[in-house]
């Protein structure tokens, strides 16, 4: 279990948007159980009841992060039903959220988390609302986390969160897969479900893979951003660790015209036995 | 009057966005002269000049922080002008603002607030524009409040700030009301200006109440946002403590078409003595 | 050389928006290495590989901040190729960007700034990407300069930052210009290039200037934007020292349907000999 560090971090993480008075709220009722708590905002721009898309921020985001650190997950559409509240406690940090699958990335790790069922209400702001379990539940218990309070205390240890898998490629044949887009970021670039070492690839060659995507076909890989042509999209190995499609100082998902969840070919020369 | 935290926190709500510098700029005068200060942002997504709505943000946010919180809401389409900017001291905290009415909510309390016109330039930003009271009054206020700076020094009590109403539901008749759409969160459910408890429902019968907006009827009131079904509205008390309009993980908005200012027809059958 | 502040303040510009893990990520890099760092988002939202954009925000937010700030600004379309990484310092704070003209607002200040290539990669994030130099370079480098890391330390000084200049007026005649809309703010107003204090008016006349913008004819300068009328634009000193656009309550942009980069004449009758 990880050490808390001496300033407590608490990230938040939510599908709440930066509109409304939500994330404000939390942040409020935060401060007032552990008014030294450093709060980060990851971002508040999950879509609404995007559970897949708020574990995939969650992966993308918490590993810079100290250890110790709070992550905080709202992504709640069972909210006020029957869905737990959990937390997860892994080497590098504490992990708080609805029990709908949006922890998943760490239950793939080694060793896998203890989890706690978030049932203790003497941890709960009252009277406990069925529909912002955000302010009531989710960020009192970071709160109170970050003053030490341990993660048995909340409630008892349990073994079967709810695991939810990312898309993954779906092998075709020898050298040949089918993907999916997973999101597409603020330049447009799109990010593929292509993770760096599942698939082993010859850098190389000229053409270490063919992507077939909307008509285009992409075979170069570049090795940054500007290294790339602005009149064609290629292959990069993006911050997060998936490979993404780009375009130089343009947006590749308006060239394109290519949305979230766009299918795509993914062919490998070096390990396909087809004919070209 | 309410204590300062030790580590005080100052909250900012404004109608200036997060593209522009007006927000950081407001932040780094607070730190040049509070640099302990935790500074939280409510929202910046205020419609320009939309002074009730600030004020509603105000209602629905500050009461989740700890007593002896700054607030800091700054919606002043009057900047410059001859508007005054004031600071309202509660038993909960303080509200520095200009005086239009963005701080009416808190008009209502009891006690009332002490309310004192910010004109001491001793605590203002030199040169002091016409243009950006934020930075040049109320952000430098708020600091110099947290360092310990009494009500009374920035200027004297005043008693007839200015004071604005939200929109009230209007009695047709017996068991009979109209309402309107206060505003809209990110998730698109509607929030109508029917208060928890100014009018007496019976929650217990299966129709507590008849709303018809938009050509649509809804008479059900559910606990949770998934205990409603998803192609039909349902009522729900919201965390602000109004009546919400909402359908299980969609829009309401966009499915029923629905705007803020939209009016309905509010009808209580228990209260109701005309014919169904 | 500034003194760095007791409490150390780090603030955040970039084109990276909200809705991406960048930000958050980058912070979490800054909080790893210096916990106590009081992080400032200026603003994320600058458009997409916009420099000129960047170096605006930076010109107009950071005089604001006290002595000894880290200002961090990555607006950096040139990620992973040949462009340096730079810390430039000066009696007012320090400064870390990617060389591409970014900083150059501060170029013009006496005495120049010392600036100096961050090469020393013991102040990187390893492994560094080639995509994400605001987590791996520009985020550790404002961590360790907070912790007291000599700027020397960082890298050789340098004398050759890349240097763009803001648009300019451009003189036609005497008393003409031609200009350009530089932004444009939440409210609508147009920011126009016009910086106070670089063209004498005579503001005592009725007429101190004609701006000649979209068909319309802009004579009138006021000190508020309640001064004005709700169907007239007029001229006003904004908050960051340029001559704005205006209409009271209304966006000038939206009504006069004027975009950034639109250019405008500029007249002084006081120091203009043509025929009116």
């Amino acid at each position: 279990m990880s050490e808390l560090t001496p300033l407590p971090i608490i990230t938040l993480t939510t599908d709440f948007g930066l509109d409304d008075v939500f994330v404000g709220v939390m942040k409020g009722v935060i401060l007032g159980i552990a008014p030294e708590a450093s709060l980060v905002d990851i971002t508040h721009a999950i879509p609404s009841h995007d559970i897949l898309a708020g574990s995939q921020v969650l992966r993308s985001s918490h590993p810079f992060f100290p250890t110790g650190t709070i992550h905080v997950v709202v992504v709640d559409p069972g909210v006020g039903g029957s869905r737990r509240p959990i937390l997860a406690v892994t080497d590098k940090g504490y992990f708080v959220a609805p029990d709908n699958g949006v922890l998943s990335p760490l239950f793939g790790e080694t060793p896998p988390p203890e989890v706690f069922h978030l049932s203790n209400d003497r941890y709960f702001l009252k009277p406990i609302s069925t529909t912002f379990h955000g302010r009531d539940i989710f960020a009192p218990a970071a709160a109170w986390l970050s003053r030490g309070v341990l993660p048995q205390e909340f409630g008892p240890q349990i073994s079967d969160p709810v695991r939810l898998d990312l898309p993954k490629l779906n092998q075709m044949g020898p050298g040949e897969w089918t993907g999916q887009i997973l999101s597409i970021d603020k330049f447009g670039n799109l990010i593929t479900n292509i993770e760096r070492g599942a698939i082993q690839l010859n850098e190389m060659t000229s053409e270490p893979f063919v992507i077939e995507l909307r008509g285009y076909r992409i075979t170069r890989l570049v090795q940054s951003y500007s290294g790339g042509t602005k009149d064609q999209p290629f292959g990069i190995w993006g911050s997060s660790g998936y490979l993404e499609i780009a375009i130089s100082e343009s947006s590749a998902a308006k060239i394109m015209q290519v949305a979230k969840g766009e299918p795509f070919i993914l062919r490998v020369p070096s390990l396909w036995n087809g004919s070209p």
